[in-house]
């Protein structure tokens, strides 16, 4: 059976997911009658003090909703480079909300404020209104950063003292939350709306939640129902989605140590191989280059051993743990690693 | 326990639908790699006579990532005045697609082909290019028609012959095909591009398959995960979806017949309540004017006796029969119309 | 020459009007610094009665312009079948706005209230918001009916009893008010925000007013400018359009005569050909199927008397008077006509 | 009088311009009767090599339109940071257009094909598909870089490599033609659609041409169109425009001389005043950073002096030559600002 440290979305449900989909109690979500489906929404905001949350289809949805629903048409918003949301969306800001992104670059996942202040808009009649702030936490797929409490307030009291809102992109925000030991209320406290996943690090088959506060959370539903996000009896989907909170979190910073044994392990190969400093969560960022290797042919060598990862550049490739990983597996890959690029 | 004849929306997973969502077997579906969905999207494909399928959240993401598959920026899509894609879709054809609807009225679910030739456009400097013919089978929600598949042959030749699409919403498309008793085959023959829902009739928790050409699923898969329809794990849905198709078609003729019974029973209280001619399928439309009762009254009362309606009009409700509801249910309804309007 | 009465939009600038271009002080508009376009501005504000006005390229961008300024994407607005914004401007309301149109049908010019209020949404998960009401005054660029005070107040008060702006396309609004006899204040005082046309009836080269409160018109300009539509040293259009304003709207009563004296030449030809009650303001519309014409056929018949005519069916064509068109114009064209039906 | 440097869009028509406004032949350029329109069209056409133009309003209208017309909603293009397009056109981008920018740096105007490729997509089922790459030439509304017909070729054959169009802001392409000493022909070849201004250096009132194929130029007018951008008697100002293009390119060394004069006088009072390396067209850029002075003083202190500049930073400001400005005028700016600055 391979080893797949491609992404944690290959998570598969746990059996007790299994078997909570099985038993669910649901009822007709667009008419608001899935008991389960409200169950999930009122936990969700409870754990990270928001007034309202509402299940979405996945993490692309939430947040193309947080947008539509923070702005309006033709407005301008502040993302990282390497972000998500304007990366790996199908270019939906401007197909669906019609905003466009100002991308800026981060230095360890953090913007500097004087690049944000710098392209904070003056209101003139030749440009758009700086209207949104996106955050991302963890920051960077491809490492994972755990971004501080204090620096999202930073962030927020930048935005909120130029008339724009916050966005936090939460998809791995647990990861955060382990790797800072720190509670998710507190990663959520300056934000006005945020969205975190049930997939991933969490292994629920699909599903995103997104919160804020009651006014917001009703226009996102509106929106969702527009994006054809509407689920009937979604109830069946949410039973996995509590069951993933309940007992998938608690458990993540076996991937992080794994992540860190992994990075430990290839630095002992080769010290150009992995920035140790870098790997703070469950993402491990892999550069050949020092050994003379590119990711394709690495990645190909790879599969052989039944070990699935990720090219992400000519020369660099990424590996993720989840629940689907052990420290076997991690030490497996280590050793297959060594032999190829000796 | 409630009788809930609003919507066949409300049906219920069977037990072997729940029993497949807890076995199924699963993978990624963003990367392609869930083998049930495949599976859901071949039978699909192969049961409509179409080249491929794609499994879509629900019939509105369906509907909206048709058009957009099928227009550009801009168009002008010909629709009936009384169908989901224009009323239903909290306006996503304007504010997604950026197409314009020319809403158009229909005669017991028909377009006059005049007055569809009337409303294509020529090619001029200060008009849309009209690119989509939508048809609806059955056609409109609160009545059900089922549409021949000469009837969308000849709007099918209609545009085609002025260079338009023609996009079928089958939402209940297998009702259409029982009521007229034809393969689904065709009634997707002649048709560029369809959805059909797993949900309703079929009883599914949620789910939408769109199919046609090889080359506008491609598109489609792009547009589907821009709009956040990209779920992981879906497998588990497809396996639903799976047996939905295998086991509740064979029964929809029980809910013409529940319908067909409900109306003869409605109009031996009084033949103005509904027309029996126009009862072709699952759905039932009762008028209150003649009997001197409003909507919201009859609605009320009804639901004290543990049955719920949907009102459409002030003086109209609507009754959908499904699998939820019995013959008995049936003869409990029409009795306890009988006593509140006399 | 030829003599053209397809449209009013044909009419060229007047001697004054050049002169005035050549003379104009101007300054760079896009700076606010235009003091010609200022006083355009300020002129038309004052003579409609409203806080503010701006200028804009054309009808078509002053209506889109508005409908922008008052929606939100993907809302949905109630317009009347045949017009403009809604069948003549490229489909901008989709495009553009990313607003859905609901057209409902007129009587002789005026909205049924009880239709409107029909189509007056619901706030519900699935239908899109009703925001905006629109008039057009002169109504039916086939017909141009005048609309009363009256009737545009009780379509205000229904707009906004339901949370709903008014907005009025006056691109022949001084034909209304010359028709009616009554100043043009009375028909902009129910109304959020309209525009009307230096083109048409007043012969200036392009450009139209948008006005409404200050708030508005502010937002106006800044997508005004999106849409392209700022100008640089606009004064000299804005010169011609206050010679416009001041030299030919007194004459109109002119064209509303010849249109009156085309209409009752032809009914004494055939009184199937015009029907002289709907002919109100300039413009004449002729039904040729009760002499056995075609529409084809007149148009080029005539096109060979130098007579030009704007066919708008099979069988109907549209006659408009402007200054360019006199009242031995109006006789030959009666003349022409008789012969070519004989 | 003021000297008025803070851009050459401030620049008014000339007498001869006046002229030709007040005796234009004209015709209803929405029917495509405007003789003088359709001559301006012709006689840029064919300046640039192209097969056919039209013209616009503005350049942000040309820019706009010829995006939608090089993409499809929710594409992505490749941009300058620095550029018109993105920053200047109040998010039109996305707003109208519903394409996502991917801003790039450049290096004294010049993209790096290294990072043009890093940006271009793989197709892929979350990415949008990477459609245009933007070019503006001269570059940078702050600099005024020309680039060579070898730099723009080299731009042209990545972009079509990879199946990308290219597009070219072309607003003061002439600048950059009399800089390079090359005919604008030289600068169009490789390019698939560009616009020049008949505003700045030309003096026009308003207006820009947009040329490409006969293709491309049909779907521009009806682009144009939806944006408003339909004039009526549009021959006015094709007028004035025609005489630009006569009269106007040729004093543009005129303009780039006075700049360098400007750039060595200011580099004689502190040579960190001006990079004259960096002067190569009609703008200068003033770094008052090295003499201790922030952009909002001196701006102030040479207004009272009569002297408009624009602030661009907090430091700096820029200065535009054209035909206003007289070598006069130059000389006394830089004696004004050596007091300054002393």
């Amino acid at each position: 059976m391979y080893k797949d440290f491609r992404s944690d979305t290959v998570t598969q449900a746990t059996p007790d997911m299994r078997k909570a989909m099985l038993e669910a109690v649901v009822g007709d979500d667009i008419l608001g009658e899935d008991p389960t489906v409200k169950q999930l929404e009122e936990v969700s905001a409870a754990m990270f003090g928001k007034e309202a949350a509402v299940l979405m289809v996945s993490g692309t949805m939430a947040n193309q909703t947080a947008i539509m629903a923070l702005t309006q048409l033709g407005d301008e918003i502040i993302v990282g480079e390497e972000t998500h949301i304007y990366n790996l969306e199908v270019g939906a800001l401007a197909a669906l909300a019609s905003v466009q992104a100002r991308p800026i670059p981060s230095y360890s996942g953090c913007f500097d404020s004087k690049i944000v202040k710098k392209f904070i808009r003056n209101r003139e009649v030749q440009s758009p209104v700086s209207r949104v702030l996106c955050l991302e936490n963890t920051y960077d797929l491809n490492r994972g950063y755990p971004l501080s409490p204090a620096y999202q307030a930073e962030m927020a009291h930048l935005a909120h003292e130029n008339g724009m809102s916050v966005y936090l992109d939460g998809a791995r925000i647990f990861n955060a939350a382990e790797a800072l030991q720190v509670d998710v209320k507190q990663l959520a406290k300056d934000i006005d709306a945020l969205q975190f996943c049930l997939t991933k690090g969490l292994a629920a088959p699909f599903g995103s939640l997104l919160l804020g506060t009651k006014e917001f959370v009703e226009k996102a539903r509106w929106i969702k129902q527009r994006l054809g996000g509407g689920m009937r009896q979604a109830g069946h989907m949410a039973a996995a989605g509590i069951v993933a909170l309940k007992t998938m979190r608690g458990r993540l910073q076996e991937d992080h140590a794994n992540a860190l044994r992994m990075a430990k392990g290839l630095a002992g190969i080769n010290d150009g191989l992995v920035d140790i400093e870098q790997v703070k969560t469950n993402i491990v960022q892999i550069e050949f280059e020092s050994v003379g290797k590119d990711a394709a042919f690495i990645t190909e060598a790879l599969l052989k051993q039944q070990i699935k990862v990720k090219p992400i550049s000519p020369t660099a490739c990424r590996m993720i743990t989840h629940w689907g990983i052990t420290e076997q597996d991690v030490d497996f890959a280590i050793e297959t690693i060594r032999k190829i690029v000796k």
